[in-house]
């Protein structure tokens, strides 16, 4: 069975737009999941910045261009359906608009559900609302 | 500002289908993205066994129940905005349908995409096709 080596995801397979995982380079924490287009995409592999695209907002989205929370991206790899990117990223402060350093803060268990992280810092802060 | 505590991802939200990011609860490494529909979800909970949606055959996607290759499942985590889940699995086997490790095994760089990953298994030997 051969593997095909794919230059960018199957955006048209995936409806225009993929999953991304951000996975901190240094320790491995998943630290969020967004979107993006095949603009976004080609604007991460050449800046080594990372940009996804805004659902809610409709347009790309430059990581940490208002919290300065920025993600350099160290590599991107993409699953065997080529509809999903995964980026090992070093990451500046906290990836959560939430304050922590990952959005996946909370643990559902079968009784209770908890927060299992520090925050790092406080999002009226960050933000300035 | 006050965090939330959610039983379940906000499947309502979502649609009915959130992304679910399976990592190796030892080594950190990502291993794949499926989907899960609320049944899936409440069934990993109640079980302790992944299972997803299979968006192509439509219906519940127990892991491994073809190929052995289970995710036992340690921890059960959602993100900020409640519509993306991470599970730290025991990972039996290859996570990957082509037999490695992890699905997330071709780099994409910017001049070339490269197989970084070696194979553990023969898809024809797993699968029996």
């Amino acid at each position: 069975m051969s593997i095909s080596l794919p230059r960018e995801p199957d955006f048209d397979k995936a409806g225009g737009l993929v999953p991304a995982i951000a996975q901190d380079v240094d320790n491995g924490e998943v630290l969020m999941m967004a979107w993006m287009n095949r603009e976004a995409f080609q604007e991460t592999l050449a800046t080594g910045r990372a940009v996804y695209f805004s659902r809610s907002r409709g347009k790309l989205w430059r990581k940490g261009e208002e919290s300065g929370h920025q993600q350099q991206v160290r590599q991107i790899l993409v699953d065997c359906d080529a509809d999903t990117v995964l980026l090992k990223v070093d990451q500046k402060g906290a990836a959560c608009h939430e304050g922590f350093r990952t959005c996946f803060f909370r643990e559902v268990g079968p009784t209770e559900t908890k927060i299992v992280a520090e925050r790092l810092v406080d999002p009226d802060d960050v933000y300035k609302k």
